[in-house]
Parts: C-alpha cells; sequence; structure tokens
C-alpha cells in the first residue's frame, strides 16, 4: 500500500492508452528534449581537444582551429544525411532499425550495442561535466562530486518514469536559458575581441610531453568528436513529433545544428583568440565566461545554465535508451518486459537500468569527465557509419524518385563517418575504447543468446497439427495438516468448491496427537477423509512426497492437486515464524509434472 | 538433484527413527563428546589468570596457586550440586528447564539466552585457543589463523550433520590422545619438578603496570573461572546416555571433574614452581611442554593433541546449542522449524546458525583467545546460578527423601556460584561483559515477542464454539492468456480436470492479435468460453484486477481462481525471461481474500 502511494507520488497517476496523442511534442519541447545531449557536449569538446593538444606544447595549440574545422563539416555531414533518413523512416529510424532492414541482423545488433552503450556513457559524461561546471564556479564542492552526480541521475530518473511531456516541460526552461546565456557569452566575447581586448597575461609555458605528431592531432580530433554524439538522437524519436512528424523532426534537427554548430566554432574561436589553455580545476567555458563577464551575477548564471544543460543532456539518453531496448524487446533480443509499457507511457524498466549503470560508471570512474571521454563517442561513430551504409544498401535497391542524389548524400556519409570511425578506434583504442568493443561484443552475446532462447521456447510450446486437444483426467486433491485450525477449514472450504475427490492426510508421528486430530476432524472436517500416514523416517516430508508418488504410480495421467493451508502473518519480518514446511513441500514438488500446488492463504490481522 | 547428492555425500543417509535407540552413546564416547568442553579450558585457563596477575609485576604472580585453588573448589562444589540434577531432570535439566519447571518464565529465558551466547562463545574461544596452541608450534601460520580457525569449524559443522555417534567416534581418538599427553606431561614434569630441576633462567622482570589490589585479584580468579565452563554439558544431555542414564551420566560427570581439576592443578603448580610468564607468541602449556620433552617429537604431539581437544572442544557447543533451540522452540520461544529433527536425528538448524555466529565472532576477534575471554564465562555462570537457585526452590517445594541434604548441596552451589558471577560481571563489566548483558536482553525480548506472536496466532486460528463448518460456495476459475500454445492448454486440461465454471480471459490490446487468438481458440478452447476484456490504460495487469474485482463485487462469498499457465524454464538464469507478468499478477492478488492462484508449470527441456 505504502509503496504504491509513493510511486504515485513520485511518478503520478497512470495516463489512458487515448492519451497518448496528447503525449505528442511541439518542436519547441522537442527541441529541448532531443538536442540537450547535442548542444551540451560544447561544454567540454573544445576542452577535450586542447588537453590533447597540450601534450605538444603551447604551440600546438594553434591546431584546435583546423581540428574544429574538421568537427564542423562532420557535423554538417551528418545533418543532410540524417535528414533523408527522418524521411524514410517516419516511425523512428534508429541505426538499429536502418541496418536491420538494410545490411541484415550481426550489423543490426552491432549497432544496437554500440548505441546502448553510448546511451550509458552520454549519461554519465554530461552528468560528469555538469559537475565539473559547478565546481569551476564552487570549488568547494569538488570532493564531493560524485554524490552530487549521483543526487543528479536519481533525479531524472525520477522525473522521467513521470512521463514524456512533463519532462519536456521540466527540462525546457534550463535548457533554452543555458543555449541563451552560451550565446550570451560567445557573442559578447566575439564583439570583445573583434573590438581588440587583448588576451589576459599568457599562462606559463606548458612542458612538451609528446612530439606533434599526425595521431596526435587525430587523437585531439577523436576526442573533439564528443561533439556531435546526440545528433542522432531526433531521428530516433521522429514518432513523439506532432504531425506532420518528418517535417517538424526534420526542422528540429536544422535548428539543433544550426546551435551546436554556433556555440562549438565560437567557443573554440575565443579559446584559441585569449589562449585559454587547460586547468585541472577549472573548465575552459568557466575561463571564457570570468574573463568575458568578470566574476558576477552574469558568470555565476552561465554555470548554472551549463550544469543545468549538461545534467539534463543526460535526459535525452533516457529517452532514447528505453526507447532502443524496447524494440530489442519486440524483436526478442531482450527480456520481453522490457517492451511493456509502464503506468506513465514510459519504459519505466529501460529507465531504471539506464540509470543504474550510468550510477555505476561514474562510481566507477570517480565523476572525472576527462577518465569518461577515451571510452565515449566510438560506439555513436560505429552507429552512424551503419546507419549510413543501410541507406546507400535501401537507395541501392529501392530507387525511388531522386535515388542518385540520396545515395550520394548518404554515402558520402556513410565514408565519412567511416573514416572517423576508424580514427576515433585507433586513437582511443589502447586508452580504453577496447572496453568498448568487448563490451559490443558481449552485448551481441547476449542479444543472439537471449533470441535463441525464446526462438527454442516457442518451437517448444507451439502447437503443431501433430497436437490434439487433451483427454480430460481425473484429478485428486490432497490436503496436507497438521492440526485443525481455521487456516485448515479454510483450505478444505475452497477444496470443497468444486466437485470431485478430496481427502486430508496428516502424518502420525505421535500417536496421541494423531488421535486427537481425528477427533476434532469428525466435528469440522466437512465430511472430508482423512488419513494418517506412517513415518517410519520420523520426517512429515518423505511421508507425504511417498504417498503423492503412489498415487501416481498408479494412475500416471491423473492429476494431484495438493492444497495447502498457509497462514500468511500481519507482517513480513514474521514470515521466518511461518510456512517452513509448505516452502519445503513446495521446493520438493516443483518438478513433479502432474503435481499441482495451491496456497490457500490465511491472513493473520496481527 | 546435485545439491541433494552432495548432502547425502557430506552426511549420510537418512536413519529410521527406530534406530533412534542405537544412537544412545557409551560412557567411553559420552566423556569425549560432553567433556571436551570442560577439559580442553585447561590449555588456556592458567594463562588466562597470570596474564591478569602479570600487570601487578612477576612477585604477583605467587598468587595463581590460591586462586586455582578456589577455582578447583568450585570445580568440587559444581560436580555434586550437577548430580543432584542429572538425577532429578533424567530427561535432560539444562538450566532453561530446571529454572521454568521451578522459578518462572522470566529467570528461565534469561538462563536459555545466557548459555546460548556461551555456546557461541564457547566455540570462538575453543577454536581459537587451539590455533594458538598450533602457531606456538608452527610460528609461521600465525597470520593465517583466521583463515584456519573458519576451516576448523566448517569441518566441525560438517561433521555434527553426519549424526551424533558419528561424532562420538570421531571425537573421541584425539580427545583420549590429548588428555593422555596433558597428562603424560604433567607427570613428567611433576617428577622433575619432585626430583628438585631447577627453573630455568627467569624471564626478564616485567614492568608494574597496575598495583596489586583485591580488584586485581578477583580479575585473575573470573579469567581463570573460563576452567569450569562446560561443566554442565553433560547435564544437559543425560537423555543420550544409554540405560541407566543417570547412573551412567552422573559417573561420566565424575571423570570429567576428576580429569578437568588433576590436569588444571597441575598445569598451574607447574608454571608456577618453573616461573613460567606469559609470551605473545606462545602459549603456557607450550613453554611448559617444551621445558618437559624438549623440542621433540613429545612436545609436538603434545601440541597437536592439545590443539585437537581445543578445536574439538567445540564441538560440545554443537550438542548443546541445537538442543537448547530445539526446547526453546517446542515451547513457542524460537521459530518452530528449530525444532523439527534433520535427517540425521540432529538438530540441523541450530548445528548451522551457531557455527554461523563462531564464524562470525571468530572473524571479528580477529581468531584472539585473549581478546574473547572478557566476554566468556559470564553466561555461563549466570545460568549456574539459575539452574542451582531452581534445585532449591523445588526441594523446597517437593521435600522427598533427604531433602534437607540436597537442599544444602543445592543451596550452597546457589551461594557459591552466585559469588562467583557478581565477581566475574563486575570485574569484566566494562571489558565486553556489558555486551553479554546486552545480548541476553535482546535475546530475551526476542524468545517472547515470538511467544506472544505464536500465542496470537493461536488464539486467531484457533476453532471455537463460535465457529461454524462453513458452507460450500462457487468457484470460477478464470485462465488469463495472452496467445494459444502448449502451455496455455496444459492449464485449460488442468483447470477442467474438476467440473464448474470455468473461462479464459485475454486482454484486447491489438485488435488483430484478439481476432487471431480467438480463431485458434476456436479449434483448441477444448470447448472453454474465452472472454477478451477491454483496456483502456493499455496495461494489461489492470484489466484483468478489474474483471476480478467486478466478479468478487457482483458476489462477495464465492471464490475465484487464477489459474496461471507458467513457463518453466530449462535453467534458472533464462528465469529472467520468462513469467515477470504471472510475478505481478500474484503480487498484486495476494492480498485479495477470496482469490485463489495456481500455477500450471510447463516444463522447457531446453
Amino acid at each position: 500500500m505504502t509503496i504504491m502511494f509513493l510511486k504515485r507520488w513520485l511518478v503520478g497517476d497512470p495516463l489512458k492508452s487515448t492519451q497518448a496523442a496528447d503525449e505528442r511534442l511541439s518542436k519547441t519541447l522537442a527541441l529541448a528534449i532531443f538536442s540537450s545531449n547535442a548542444i551540451s557536449s560544447v561544454a567540454y569538446a573544445t576542452e577535450e581537444i586542447l588537453l590533447v593538444l597540450i601534450l605538444a606544447g603551447t604551440a600546438a595549440v594553434a591546431w584546435s582551429i583546423p581540428i574544429s574545422f574538421a568537427i564542423l563539416f562532420l557535423v554538417v555531414v551528418l545533418t543532410i544525411s540524417y535528414r533523408q533518413i527522418i524521411y524514410e523512416y517516419p516511425e523512428g529510424g534508429g541505426a538499429y532499425i536502418v541496418a536491420r532492414n538494410n545490411i541484415g541482423e550481426l550489423p543490426a545488433l552491432i549497432a544496437a550495442g554500440a548505441l546502448m552503450i553510448d546511451y550509458v556513457l552520454t549519461v554519465a559524461v554530461s552528468v560528469a561535466a555538469g559537475i565539473a561546471a559547478l565546481t569551476s564556479a564552487v570549488p568547494s564542492l569538488f570532493e564531493h562530486r560524485v554524490a552530487i552526480g549521483l543526487t543528479a541521475i536519481i533525479f531524472i530518473i525520477i522525473m522521467n518514469l513521470r512521463g514524456v511531456r512533463e519532462s519536456g516541460k521540466f527540462f525546457a526552461v534550463p535548457t533554452y536559458f543555458a543555449i541563451g546565456a552560451l550565446g550570451v557569452m560567445v557573442a559578447v566575447g566575439g564583439i570583445q575581441a573583434l573590438l581588440g581586448q587583448a588576451a589576459p597575461a599568457s599562462a606559463d609555458p606548458q612542458t612538451t610531453v609528446e612530439d606533434l605528431t599526425l595521431f596526435l592531432i587525430l587523437r585531439a580530433f577523436a576526442a573533439g568528436c564528443s561533439a556531435v554524439t546526440g545528433m542522432e538522437v531526433v531521428s530516433n524519436g521522429v514518432k513523439s513529433f506532432r504531425r506532420p512528424e518528418a517535417e517538424n523532426a526534420s526542422t528540429t534537427m536544422i535548428y539543433m545544428s544550426l546551435i551546436l554548430a554556433a556555440l562549438f566554432m565560437g567557443i573554440s574561436f575565443l579559446a584559441s583568440h585569449y589562449a585559454i589553455l587547460p586547468k585541472a580545476d577549472e573548465t575552459i567555458v568557466s575561463q571564457l565566461a570570468r574573463l568575458t563577464f568578470g566574476a558576477g551575477a552574469l558568470y555565476y548564471a552561465l554555470q548554472i545554465g551549463t550544469m543545468l544543460l549538461l545534467v539534463l543532456a543526460a535526459n535525452s539518453a533516457f529517452a532514447g535508451f528505453p526507447h532502443l531496448a524496447s524494440i530489442l524487446a519486440r524483436d526478442g533480443y531482450m527480456p520481453r518486459q522490457m517492451a511493456t509499457f509502464g503506468d506513465r507511457l514510459v519504459f519505466s524498466n529501460g529507465v531504471v537500468i539506464l540509470g543504474i549503470f550510468a550510477c555505476f560508471l561514474l562510481v566507477l570512474f570517480h565523476g572525472d569527465t576527462h577518465a569518461l571521454i577515451p571510452l565515449y563517442a566510438v560506439g555513436v561513430f560505429i552507429s552512424f557509419t551503419l546507419s549510413q551504409s543501410g541507406m546507400v544498401r535501401r537507395w541501392l535497391t529501392k530507387k525511388g524518385p531522386h535515388w542518385r542524389k540520396s545515395l550520394i548524400v548518404n554515402g558520402a556519409g556513410a565514408v565519412i563517418t567511416g573514416i572517423a570511425t576508424i580514427i576515433l578506434a585507433s586513437t582511443k583504442f589502447t586508452q580504453g575504447a577496447w572496453i568498448v568493443f568487448l563490451l559490443i561484443f558481449i552485448l551481441v552475446l547476449m542479444f543472439r543468446s537471449i533470441h535463441s532462447h525464446y526462438k527454442a521456447v516457442t518451437e517448444q510450446i507451439s502447437l503443431t497439427r501433430d497436437h490434439r486437444p487433451p483427454i480430460p483426467q481425473r484429478n485428486i486433491v490432497i490436503i496436507p495438516i497438521s492440526g485443525v485450525d481455521q487456516a485448515v477449514i479454510r483450505a478444505v472450504d475452497y477444496a470443497r468448491s468444486r466437485p470431485g475427490e478430496i481427502h486430508a492426510v496428516m502424518v502420525d508421528v505421535d500417536m496421541q496427537a494423531t488421535a486427537r486430530i481425528q477427533i476434532q476432524w469428525a466435528q469440522w472436517g466437512c465430511g472430508v477423509n482423512l488419513r494418517a500416514l506412517p513415518s517410519p523416517y520420523r520426517s512429515v516430508m518423505k511421508s507425504l512426497l511417498d504417498y503423492i508418488e503412489q498415487i501416481l504410480e498408479k494412475e500416471p495421467d491423473i492429476w494431484v492437486t495438493v492444497v495447502i493451508p498457509e497462514i500468511l502473518p500481519a507482517h513480513w519480518w514474521q514470515s521466518i515464524l511461518h510456512n517452513q514446511r509448505a516452502l519445503f513441500l513446495k521446493t520438493a514438488l516443483l518438478f513433479k509434472d502432474r503435481v499441482i500446488l495451491i496456497d490457500v492463504p490465511f491472513h493473520l490481522k496481527r
């Protein structure tokens, strides 16, 4: 009772199926929900590029501008090619669906596994970066960052269990606030830079740790690729948009890309202009904001906005992960219960599982963004490549109007994201990306074994021409008793409610007790026959099992129903004081094919 | 299957009730089983006395002789007064029974709680001291003492689960070997001392930490009282002796006391004669043996014997604890299942619980005898005092032949053990004995609340004159289905095996699926009616529950039987892929009074 009440209070009342249409999202809400993942990465992407380049000394930092342009190019390519997916798959075209429909099972499962891992990483990285924004402004909170991160994730889980639309409303305000604050910073900073404001006293010259090699530049590019993660989210959620779904989703995707591109390039340029270098205890964005706004209210507003944007960006994974899991469950690659709607028309199971794994990662990596980054983005780029390749295959097979143009767009997308994937995988492999590959491998194995299990079950339980409707059999009801009380009489009452053969049995361990029970039975037994079983081994259980065995030996086709009078205590902790015998009996009879157990509970009041 | 086989292999085949008489013990076996507890304490009792006295400097050690005489006096008093208990309670007269019969419930429960705690401590202290004997001889094993101790306890548990007689045989050889070895040491050492062998170069003079106060001497006495723990064990187990039980038990008790007294006094005298002082890394007995035998084979034989005696002494607690627990369970102060005989006619539950708590203590106190000693013996002395007081009350009420003599014996016993209890409690209180008092308090609360729960249950389920045999009611059988397969047809087959109203119900979430199932049902449904329930909330569960609710609203007195087709996977880890819905349904319907759930399992082969 209490748990149900708590659940209602936390996640709200259940919704009717017919209310589902009202849950559709306007473009404004959809942009807040689906784009926070992609846009929030501007808070750390530039910093991750600089963190790699700085290894080759202060001069190498100049490479951040060409690398940023390369990433801008990726944003453009992904936007154009994903718009085609949105129109082709208005029911929601994640990499899994596109790959499954056009290439085959194995690539589809690889895409699904890769995406699942990246959803978990998105939550962990975003929350970690959000906490970094907070601790840049309030350094004293640094030591509590893991606890703060866990609190944030749990908060997001509860919000998501409340349902899609509420999440949209709840998350729209801070998302737009943060986008606005970052936009103002980039604009003001840009104007100041154009007006010729000089860079502050330059930081100390950095020690050169590595040579500036092509590999290092590619590593910096790979680290920066975290900026484009989350761009696929809109295409997964087309179904959630108001009609016309594809039009609205496509427009939303373009807005998202524009905001992402503007903020990312702005921050990269300003960081380069003011020669800002990464610090252990303050983020690049925080340094930039301090420089632009001073350490006043505007600075703090921006830090809070960035933090909220990042922490809430995790929310887009909470929309995507359970959705993907439910599609996989529907296809038999995940446990069936992942496919069931929760009360609030969201996929509660997926929400909870994602939250647990993200918390686990956050604790494992001590809430450190930089430690998580090498694992990040690899999975997303694998799924980018697979979905673009799927589209290429689709155009080659389907050949609709303008198919050559479409083929070129997705073909270019496939080649470019493919190259990026190879760069990411090769530069990050030894730094942790191998874990991602291993996990993808394990997930694919898991998907396949679940699938083959369900297939085996279907084969075993399906009805074929060889089956005939069963011929009705006799059903003997046995009520084991060890005394005469209300619980026993209730069980007898239940058993008598359908006609047929019934008898109570008791095990004779003590002659006096047996005689006493037989006398009581004459009064209370409702005419049901009572048998006393001998017990040479002093074991009540063994005598009962032997008795049932004998019945089945005589007539192997009959059903034996064992009705157990069970006392249900008023409080769960009293259970240890009851029903040990019933538990033993259930365990012993579980694998007897024609024996069915029935508990008739007697509820205690105190 | 595998677990059953493993169990058989470890604990042997079950025994018939009629074999119980054969399980009776000869005096020789009984002495080994029941006296190892008391006799083994000679391995540490002298050392614990010296460890306290040494705090007041080397000169204070001389007090060990008068203290040893005081303890010898206790041994004599306890032997005489416990013999009277043996004759008065041939069915086994533990402190709990004597106190319950003669004084009242509360003292009886205090005695029971005190004894239970001391049983656990006996196991922990004995095993710790046994390991100390081993590491005195082989110092390199010192760091592994906790692991060795745990292994020993687990070994004893398995041996005990094999049954009483096997335990006796198994333990008799090392017990007698150890008694013999210690006896030879005391004899040889005594002769050498009489022949005037000088003490070795005296140890370094000790720093005086405390003054030699009366309190310190009493503390030393309290520490030495660990020597008499276990003397009550024989009186608890009179029933296990061959006929005439009381005679045999009484004789065994006298032998035990003589051996205990001889060895304890011998070791105390020799330690005093040779001025042996406690060392951190070697026991007193080990030092004494090295002095008497040299570091040869005889020395190692004695250390091994002492170790075996101590480790096996724990075994007497494994006889006593489950016995006490079963008596308490029979009286309704412990969970009922503690009263059931295991396969091997021993009280398996009690054996396992005692073992777990002892392992816990051993780990908590790092296997250190000296750390455990302040908790030890207090409980035993409380139970000594209560049982002697109970006997005093008994003689005053019963007044049989020679009652005055008997009264004086038990009266003296009560007064002397009472004084000893006060000394133990007051000197050890701040050092850890307060934990024992707290635990006794908690245990007594637990006993009473279990008792009052069982009493409340009896009141709630017992049949009175106001009850009438129930009038038979209708029973509607509902089979919830979501498809047509062999598992469903099996459930239908079972339901049809008894006449009456049956219908299958399905929840209509998808019109096409519903239509398909209805067509299949026409072929396979065996003529059972199928109803499609509407599902406005998209929740299968809610629709089903509402339907059942409606039936019960119309006719509150009828039974509703819900037959659930359940798929039982071939491997337990596949369970997560099945039956989530059945589980939800069971949880939801558990508290509906007139709704009975039946699982009809369909066993998968792979």
